[in-house]
């Protein structure tokens, strides 16, 4: 049996778990992957924290750079997750120096990437991200390995927990998007600084990822189409169940005439539609590939235990085997992205104004869409007369965003807008 | 580049698909493996039928087992389909003949896997069966590597297309299962012979399968709690529509204090619930891991497009790879089955009685249901006065499996009672 010595960095919710879990699943490795692992060395912040487990001080290191240099590790986890600093220089150098890496940092694989898969061929060692992407849904491994020669042609997810549990407490429990998030951050559901998890940052990391693996892309740089859910109201929800249609973040990416969109957004989804149902802190990615057809994965997106269950993999993906390309193909293989003009792109829309009620006042707005041409399919009004206010619900046809875009802006210098329309995409 | 040799055995529908795959493919392998695949045998029952492809008429090996032996083939993929016979002859001299195996084949699996595996183990050779279950849904897979350390509890699935065709044709059409059934025959989606398809074998096959790599076990041999969907009529479509529920053929397999508990039968499932609206030829399978949580695939179940899916991957995991464990750990370690008394098992039921409309019917029944300690939550009665019978359909509080199955044999000695009643366990 061969001996493998492993380096955790980071002894937050999941390096702590994760310490506990290869500890538990020694025996287990050992009959899969013919190897003898031990954990060789840890590091943390705070070294004198209270842990829920036991370990020799020995193994302690209180600069993690030093893991990357120590001889007797063989595999790095790096569980930090800053997309730059000190994350990066770890897995940096720890691929330089001829270890593998395990990372669940989706941060810095969107941004570097490219730039360390190419360290990690050349040094030819593993460069494992699976718990980047969907907490425990193997979804990486599923692209690399399992639909291996499919020609994928879009990915759709729902891929942050945090907001797809906003979303779907608002419309279960009909309170604020404040009071929800604020339960949310009670429960351990939403950081203390949610803002990347509900402005679309994480999602769009987590399709970027999901992009380069798809088509065999070099990662996109671009700035792309991102809207998060902050700016989604009570007052949709409810208008979106007299729809019979749900709010949903999603992460779409596709390939359309050689070029890739990538976009993150809030949806309106039919009700019967089976992503409109993925509930909770639920994650789900579909898949279309030819010739396999329409894939779906679903699972637990975050949390200790599917996160650990990624690692995992990514640890007995290394044990277990060859080098791999931490893209599926090699680096210099993968192409350049080409990426489609997201103002191009037609959406069906769900506008809401919030308008003075006075005469004229929806002519006036149908009179713009009509300059923009953007023509609607329904229209509600409610009227709120104790305020002299009402809110007044569209549902485009499909127009184009730029159209769209240029219309919502063109509102700013009418009075009776009382401020910028909300805007949701139909799916 | 590494030269690799493919030999195919079986040309029908799913092999010729294979066959153009391959050949359209062979470059992006190339990039995936570093490796430089020909087809290089090929066999069939009849090399004279017309096909959708130009070979060399050299690589036709008219005796298959010829290509077992062929010194230029380094992977053999067997695509004939039968538990024994050629087909197991086939792999088997292939393994011994140091040839990777690739099959499709799951009641050659289910039937002699164990002995399969310990061959291409002590040959160091792969043998791999992802297209046996799930169609192009990487479920094998993904336990033996996307969740490779989780301690699996539970595995449901939808696992026969065809079955389940028919079930979601039944309840959206209110047509006949012999009239859905000649239907699904001439669009190709039932065979002309259906048998296995229908009645609970197929799925019987793959729940084996997925036993003994979930849950680290030799394939159990042992009869099993096994029906089909032969017995479902329209009546029951209709009253389980009423009721809120959907019928769904599930494979289940499960341990229970340590004991394996494998089924397949037709249930009733709540219409909210994810499983019960997977519909039409989708297959979707349930995993119940620890820490990953439950994990769901879905996907299409069966069709030479998602079956040369699977295949492919299967394909690449050799070309990529050291030697895999077919079943994922060595089967030295691999445990002898101990099987749970189904008879042990309480279920809700689902009971239709065919009676005649006479006083005192009905009181018969409660009777002998109450002498089995079967309890009745639910009862509608629905009288044909012309016909001058009716339907009694009851639902029972969880009862004992051997309870049930003796109180229902008991019905058969009773004259009131038209025919066997009909029986469907509640999800």
């Amino acid at each position: 049996m061969k001996k493998i010595g492993i380096g955790i960095v980071g002894l937050g919710n999941i390096g702590s778990f994760l310490y506990k879990e290869i500890l538990s699943k020694k025996k287990d490795i050992g009959l899969k992957t013919n190897t003898k692992i031990s954990i060789v060395a840890i590091s943390a912040k705070n070294s004198k924290k209270k842990r829920s487990f036991k370990f020799n001080k020995k193994i302690f290191f209180n600069n993690p750079l030093d893991i990357t240099k120590n001889p007797d590790v063989d595999i790095v986890i790096e569980l930090i997750g800053q997309s730059d600093g000190v994350s990066k220089k770890i897995v940096e150098t720890s691929l330089k120096n001829k270890k593998h890496v395990i990372t669940a940092n989706k941060a810095l694989i969107a941004k570097h990437g490219d730039y360390l898969s190419n360290i990690a061929e050349k040094k030819k060692v593993n460069l494992e991200f699976e718990a980047a992407v969907g907490g425990g849904i193997p979804v990486l491994r599923t692209i690399k390995d399992g639909l291996a020669t499919n020609k994928i042609s879009k990915v759709v997810g729902i891929l942050n927990g945090t907001s797809n549990y906003i979303l779907t407490k608002m419309q279960k429990t009909k309170n604020s998007f404040n009071h929800v998030l604020k339960e949310a951050q009670k429960l351990g559901l939403a950081e203390s600084n949610p803002k990347f998890d509900l402005d679309g940052s994480d999602v769009l990391s987590k399709i970027r990822i999901l992009s380069s693996l798809a088509f065999n892309k070099k990662i996109s740089k671009n700035p792309c189409l991102k809207n998060g859910i902050e700016n989604i109201e009570l007052t949709d929800i409810k208008m979106s169940e007299k729809l019979d249609l749900k709010i949903k973040l999603l992460g779409i990416t596709e390939i359309i005439n050689n070029k890739l969109f990538e976009r993150v957004h809030p949806c309106l989804i039919k009700k019967d539609n089976y992503i409109a149902n993925i509930d909770g802190v639920m994650n789900a990615v579909i898949l279309e590939g030819n010739p396999v057809g329409e894939s779906v994965l679903q699972g637990e997106g975050a949390g200790p235990g599917p996160t650990s269950s990624a690692l995992m993999s990514d640890l007995l993906s290394i044990l277990r085997g060859n080098i791999k390309f931490p893209f599926g193909i090699p680096s210099s293989k993968r192409k350049s992205v080409i990426c489609y003009d997201k103002n191009q792109n037609f959406n069906s829309l769900y506008l809401r104004f919030e308008v003075k009620d006075r005469p004229g006042v929806l002519s006036q707005i149908t009179k713009q869409l009509a300059k923009y041409k953007i023509s609607i399919e329904r229209l509600i009004q409610i009227p709120d007369h104790k305020k002299k206010r009402a809110s007044i619900v569209i549902i485009t046809h499909k127009s184009k965003e730029l159209n769209s875009d240029k219309c919502i802006k063109s509102f700013k210098s009418n009075n009776n807008v009382l401020r910028t329309p909300t805007i949701i995409r139909l799916f």
